[in-house]
């Protein structure tokens, strides 16, 4: 050991928002990154990892020759003066990467990735600074079939990572359907462009009325603050509304096509607004042959998203899961996850613009809706069976026993602390061992073992079984014959 | 998008050090990191993740008044002027889980862990400043029999993840039998059993001659540079080089016991000596019940590894496995992971000392061991069977056959670019597509498909495929019936 146990000692902590994931988060991300990443891969695409880092100016959010980029990202100077960031998504690196290797890569690019990705940002309850992302894009094609594909993995991937039908659904607009609309009806500059989405993305929190002001001079809060509108004239600020309002959806009998023919009187007479909308004719048309029907994934054309990010087609994940909170309040789950088409992106570095759209959704997120869904990702947790450790003159025949169930595919141990009997057993069962297994002298002699069933007492506690009906076919603890032991124990974990 | 794509075109480039990985090398670190992780979890470990950060006071390399903590390590200072840095391994963050959650936790706590660790030190050929570990540890266990259960599951891990018995081995040495020794001869010095580990370190380099040189006087080598020895008595020398050649191999009619015996000589009567091989005695007879055998697993008293991190039994895993370089030589791939006891690391927090033991190894270092072994972990690479797109007219069409191909779990992609046939035939080749299926305007009309077999192609391309021989079950291309598409598509990927 080093000099500084005797002069310094370090308290035994996380930094702040970063979570240390026990084997329950685990085994639930691991079985949403798994079953997601096989429909990824039936619809071909490829797996991609790049590292931790890219260097700052890659990641887009910084002007070269700011003096220290650390805004938002977490950022460090290489050796070489260089300054890198850790990713704070996976499409940025994906960008650097098509870019890098865009003569050698068959294109289009179809990739997905999944990994940690960083935001340095103020940590608080349930914010962390870091989180899992899990992403599938195609680089290289602007047909609107790659946006329809993405939309259907994402149902297709929400669905296989246990969100039963009806409980998400995917949100489609088009980005050049509102652009072309308010370049017909005479607004052209980008900055009243912006305010005129900033309005729309404040559908939910303030209905049409609040929407409407804020389009036209500006609303004036419940608190007095008063907040600058985009100034659209009235008549703009009606086809705006009438736009936003467009979504046909299922239950009111209408759907997708519905939808699209409300679309078609707002925003005809405007190219780029016939552009979306002959745009997302396609994406419904291929959805409609992908099998994805209109309650899986419809168009809202009140969807916004990332303001600058995004070029066309724009897509959200909606969780229709709710839980309660403490004091019984409904919470909704909400975006669960986004993307759309990034036509620019990867312009950044080439100069030349290519097409690539993409969706990405939140892991920790999803598996916290499946949990309060009483879904629990990758299944129930389950222990090892714990052999208890009485002799260490024995210890031989308790690592053989422990063998013959690691051999039938039962996770097992033998105790190795040095803790008596009693301890042992709360041990086994803190650890949701099924079954503690008992070799004392008396049984080695005899040939036997003494099984004692910790599912059937959890469940007796809990209610969940019935002492008396239980008892003759699965004892609460028994000694048996000992080649007989890994059958017994099958009983109890099948049981 | 921003006003710096005007401005400002970064390169597109990785940071140095970092690697992007493609699906070959995630499909083989998958394989890997799932068949290990099934081996630990059998024996009852449980999967644990911590953040990518600790506090650079928490990971024991730096003083805490150190200025600029970033020697070997990525760091950086948090908003609160707290330093934090990149996990450089898994075992320091375990060590500070463990110290922060002792009080809560089921002990001894058996944990695994996988993922990327940084470090900051030059690149090079083949040398990342990210990489993937994956650990096994018990912490709080000072019994011998938890060492003996780290090194069985390295075995079985080992095996698990693809390597043929008999091509890696399990070497294991305890650090209180040179430590006993040496105490014994008079040596009583840290500073002087150091130069005495460091010396039996370079055995493998210099030989027994010049392990000798180095404990005693020194050592003067070919470019006439003198090094320094031990400064060892001539009786202490010849019982250190008596100590590290005690190992007695299978091959020459021994194993763990007569090596055992061997070491029993040498270090009999020191009391550190003789806990040492106590120690050693128990993880050889847990070894046996465990069905470890003299070949997987042998005592090598000249293993030392990690100079001033273990306290006690020491393991290193080393592939017998080797490869030719680009001039024909043979090149070993020596140690592939290693670990032991480190009894102090919770310590530091704590100021209690607390038992653990545990073993790591390095995920694309066996990777390329296995692939160099004409192994392929995670199988062989297989792409999409991809449907040409001839008109936009159809697309409805090649949906549906991709639809029915991936419901019956088979790989598929609609071609989503603008080429015409050729580079589509190109697409699917690269892509490594078993077929590539047509579905013209006279195939549509007449309900059939056109399959091409390009594995087949490759096949002959490769010589491995006859041409006649194949051409009569398994044509290069077939026109069939639509709905025996499926089918045939299966008889292409299985043939």
């Amino acid at each position: 050991m080093t000099d500084d146990t005797q002069d310094f000692r370090p308290e035994a902590r996380a930094p702040r928002g970063f979570a240390d994931k026990r084997a329950r988060d685990l085994r639930a991300e691991r079985a949403i990154l798994e079953a997601v990443s096989a429909v990824y891969e039936r619809y071909g695409f490829e797996a991609l990892d790049t590292g931790a880092f890219e260097y700052a100016d890659a990641l887009g959010k910084f002007l070269p020759d700011s003096d220290r980029p650390n805004e938002g990202v977490f950022a460090l100077q290489d050796d070489d003066d260089q300054w890198m960031a850790l990713r704070y998504d996976l499409t940025a690196p994906l960008a650097r990467f098509a870019a890098q290797n865009w003569e050698t890569l068959a294109k289009p690019f179809r990739r997905y990735a999944y990994g940690p990705v960083w935001r340095n940002e103020k940590p608080g309850p349930g914010r962390f600074r870091q989180f899992i992302q899990c992403d599938a894009d195609t680089v290289g094609s602007a047909r609107p079939e790659a946006d329809a594909e993405i939309i259907a993995m994402a149902v297709e991937g929400l669905e296989a990572a246990g969100l039963p039908r009806g409980s998400a659904v995917l949100k489609i607009n088009n980005r050049k359907l509102l652009n072309g609309l308010l370049t017909a009806a005479g607004v052209a500059g980008e900055g009243q462009k912006l305010a005129v989405l900033r309005a729309v993305d404040k559908l939910d929190r303030l209905g049409v009325d609040g929407v409407r002001l804020l389009l036209g001079e500006g609303r004036l809060d419940e608190s007095g603050d008063f907040t600058k509108g985009a100034g659209l004239a009235g008549k703009a600020v009606d086809s705006v509304i009438d736009f936003v309002q467009a979504g046909v959806l299922l239950k009111d009998g209408g759907g997708r096509s519905a939808t699209l023919a409300n679309i078609a009187k707002v925003v005809a007479g405007s190219a780029e607004g016939d552009e979306g909308l002959r745009e997302l004719e396609l994406i419904d048309a291929a959805l409609t042959s992908l099998g994805v029907a209109d309650d899986q994934a419809f168009i809202d054309p009140s969807i916004v998203r990332g303001l600058e990010y995004y070029t066309g087609a724009v897509f959200e994940a909606e969780l229709l899961l709710s839980t309660t909170d403490e004091k019984g309040a409904k919470v909704s789950f909400g975006s669960i996850g986004g993307g759309g088409r990034y036509d620019d992106l990867v312009a950044r570095f080439t100069g030349q613009t290519t097409p690539a759209t993409g969706f990405s959704f939140g892991v920790s997120r999803l598996a916290a809706a499946l949990r309060a869904a009483g879904r629990e990702p990758g299944g129930a947790a389950r222990g090892p069976v714990v052999i208890i450790n009485f002799d260490q003159a024995h210890m031989g025949e308790y690592f053989a026993v422990a063998g013959e169930l690691r051999a039938a595919g039962i996770p097992a141990e033998v105790y190795l602390g040095t803790s008596g009997m009693r301890p042992q057993m709360k041990y086994a069962d803190r650890r949701l061992s099924p079954a503690a297994i008992m070799l004392g002298g008396d049984e080695i002699a005899a040939g036997t073992v003494t099984i004692k069933d910790l599912d059937l007492g959890r469940e007796l506690a809990a209610g969940v079984a019935d002492n008396a009906a239980w008892k003759a076919e699965r004892p609460g603890q028994q000694t048996i014959p000992r080649d007989q032991l890994v059958a017994a124990v099958k009983t109890i974990i099948g049981g």
